[in-house]
């Protein structure tokens, strides 16, 4: 095993294991967690050699701990045999982070999604890394609570998925993302011991380390517990709708609202060539002039709403809204939002392939960014979709291909490219909250320079001090970014120049 | 020069460098910052030898820088002179994060002191690190913006020091610390190279460098610019004095608000011996049989702060409130919050010395603590006042004592301890915002194990590969945990057992 297993770690193709050596780690780690919790042949491990992202690569067992102290010990098996480990979710992840991509034994933590406890009291939460993100808010809502982050995934995804990758959602623009969110974790880091990071206080002594876990992409260790806080339910809420005939006024509005001291809970825009997938697939009946929608929520106790409802449309008539719709009942409000969660499968309807980019740019910059993705549209001959999280400036456009013409995946991701470096050209950043994980590992070279990534390659070693955690993930390899400067069409380019920290927005 | 700061390095008590060596050093770092941003005479020196702490040490020499190139500079010349240096604010921190401790370079930050933007349309402000907390609130004012981490030295306290140790203050309960507000950084770090961390976007690909750095009580390199979030004003404020005859139906009030889903901008409660300290001051007119109060703050607009209004009187009556005041005009809410303002000067009439503790406890725990508490009162015969931020459970108890009387500080010391070990074995925290510094290092033990402080000294070291930056805080020496866990009266004593992740509150 181990000679097999240092070979693979070696090189950069792992060689497959052969199923007589596949057939003693099944043993060696039934012993851990028992025969019904361990995977290790091929028809079943193809289930596990994707997520939500592009890449593949088939793990050389699955393993469903259920105890804290499994975790413990599959990851010191690991360590003796050199194995390299990932943990796993729901795999709903868009970047690849659930990705065996060196092989080894994955660690997937359904099994382990039990709500542990719920404090109502001190607004709290105790899960399992396992649990789905709409599990926990179904379970307090008898309490009046719910969690805040809510992922377009999150009937599916998990809890301890969410942490790692720091999701965000239509909602997080008033409270914030996973991590503000996240107040304590017991994780097993790569050393197979348990540690206990951050606590139940809004702050906690000594470096932040469970900050540090939040969005590490299961590159620090394995999550097996969280403490998360809860948030009361708004007693009442208001949805509109806002339509217009130019992305440039809509864009406008964005900025306007939050710059009024309005920060609604969610503020989602659709451009032009979404609205016309989702008219293909559903009908809703929006004016053919329209160019682009806003679709906003505001929470708190009904006087206000009606305040804050008046403040919103004022600022929409000003920016010249086509027409301003107002949710009038429940029915109503589902019907707004079921749009904007349509969006996605709309799109899926209208092409064959899309790829979902995640970008972020400054909100003040949103009416240049939209246009220079419409060039990008044009220059790569594919059509692109924006429906995003405006509030937040998270851009999500969607570039619709075919994977069955030559080159045109290769195409579609050399677009997604040019559209992350126009973010983080503009002063924005590469992912706002689908992750770096495999896709966009390279494109760190963007945003962070040698030092800074060398800083973080220490910081990942104080953690994984074997390296076998979740490999090749998140980090470019040393070097990578001199050469990424200088790779396009084969010329010398100039360094890529990061916007100066006083370039803000 | 290489020499002598060698030899101080080795020693636990450095000694003092000769007068001749620091003339040189003054003429070295004169090179770098000119001469009128240099101090090396004794009694120029004496002033920066404490801040708000009880630590005294003083520094070889004092720098002004006024550029980021020149703290770079700085700091590569202490690496070549293997020379400590520490960062210092206003010098108002109460944990000792800013006392060069082993002597060395101390690099004060007063005259980087500008507000570099202000961005209203994103609702983003860049400053220097020297730039006083209260300062940037007044500059964004004309924009309806605010900055809200608010400690209650923030007239005096700088930014950089507010990232530094993670500030808090009465209104971060609704809005989070200071990290929830600190997008970016940009730092020297130990390897005197200018980094930047974070960004603008509410989610940062990569490790959180920046969240990671926030906190870290200036021990992994040097903040030079900071990106901040601002806030838009409240539209309307109310604030209510709610007056208890009993501990108890008080602290319980503070779950119950926080439980019903009214979140209140500030919720700050005061003991009955603090309100003696506070009446002998300023005859507010309290009933004689009061026990405990809160002031009470909450923001929104006007109809929806009139409903909250009632939420929270309902609940303060169903508590058994014995009074309940509002505020009727800005004039009463002034007059409100001078009261909590001045309580610390209010204890100063009442005792020549006292010690604030910082800790925190589930807001559920509060009515046991608080008790508790009283018995080590007792127990040392040392006057204990209450007061503190409730909404948060972070208490902020006063031991009051007379430096003249021998051992009384020694007593006080311990009793503080006692308090803080209190919050950590309820499911507390050893700091809510005061930070861990010299004070309270040894007292990581209370809460982390040995290996977890072992990971946080190798993400130190991935900063501070030199070990001269910041010396000697926040984290506790090798071993002085399985020491401090024997150490009681020289008898053996359990190991101390932190309340498991599950306890949550």
């Amino acid at each position: 095993m181990q000679t097999v297993n240092k070979t693979v770690r070696a090189m950069t193709e792992p060689l497959p294991i052969a199923t007589a050596e596949r057939e003693k780690l099944a043993r060696d780690l039934t012993t851990i967690v028992g025969k019904e919790a361990v995977l290790w042949k091929t028809y079943d491990l193809k289930l596990y050699e994707y997520d939500g992202s592009i890449e593949k690569h088939m793990p050389d067992a699955v393993v469903f701990p259920t105890t804290t102290a499994q975790v413990a010990q599959l990851v010191k098996y690991c360590n003796r045999e050199k194995l390299y480990y990932t943990a796993r979710g729901a795999g709903t992840g868009l970047s690849g982070g659930a990705i065996p991509i060196k092989g080894g034994v994955l660690i997937a933590f359904t099994r382990m999604n039990r709500i542990l406890k719920v404090d109502p009291e001190n607004l709290r939460a105790v899960v399992e890394p396992g649990v789905i993100n709409l599990h926990l808010s179904d379970a307090v809502a008898p309490y009046g609570l719910y969690f805040v982050p809510d992922p377009s995934s999150q009937k599916a995804c998990t809890l301890g998925g969410n942490v790692g990758e720091n999701s965000g959602g239509p909602h997080t623009l008033l409270y914030g993302v996973t991590t503000n969110h996240t107040l304590g974790l017991e994780v097993v880091t790569p050393d197979g011991e348990i540690r206990h990071f951050g606590g139940n206080a809004p702050d906690s002594p000594g470096y932040d380390l469970c900050g540090l876990f939040v969005g590490s992409e299961g590159t620090l260790g394995l999550i097996t517990k969280i403490t998360l806080k809860l948030t009361p339910l708004p007693p009442a809420v208001k949805t509109f709708l806002a339509i217009y005939d130019s992305v440039e006024k809509c864009s406008n509005t964005v900025s306007s609202i939050i710059q009024q001291g309005v920060i609604p809970a969610a503020l989602e825009m659709m451009d032009h060539m979404m609205i016309g997938a989702i008219e293909a697939a559903t009908q809703v009946g929006y004016p053919t002039t329209t160019k682009a929608v806003l679709l906003i929520e505001c929470e708190g106790f009904p006087p206000a709403l009606e305040q804050q409802a008046k403040a919103i449309e004022e600022v929409c008539r000003k920016e010249g809204v086509l027409e301003f719709r107002t949710a009038k009942d429940e029915a109503e409000r589902e019907a707004l939002w079921k749009v904007r969660k349509g969006a996605f499968g709309a799109v899926g309807r209208m092409s064959s392939d899309y790829y979902v980019v995640d970008g972020v740019v400054p909100r003040s910059k949103l009416p240049a960014v939209l246009a220079a993705i419409g060039q990008i549209s044009k220059k790569y001959g594919l059509a692109i979709a924006n429906v995003f999280h405006a509030g937040d400036g998270n851009l999500h456009p969607l570039i619709m291909f075919d994977s069955n013409k030559p080159s045109e995946l290769e195409k579609t991701l050399k677009a997604g490219e040019e559209i992350i470096k126009l973010c983080a050209e503009v002063g924005g950043t590469l992912s706002g909250e689908h992750g770096v994980g495999l896709e966009k590992r390279d494109m760190m070279c963007f945003i962070f320079n040698e030092g800074e990534l060398a800083i973080m390659r220490l910081v990942r070693a104080a953690f994984d001090t074997e390296g076998l955690c979740n490999p090749e993930k998140l980090l470019p390899t040393p070097g990578r970014c001199s050469e990424t400067h200088l790779q396009t069409d084969g010329k010398a380019k100039d360094k890529y120049v990061r916007p100066e920290i006083g370039e803000v927005w």
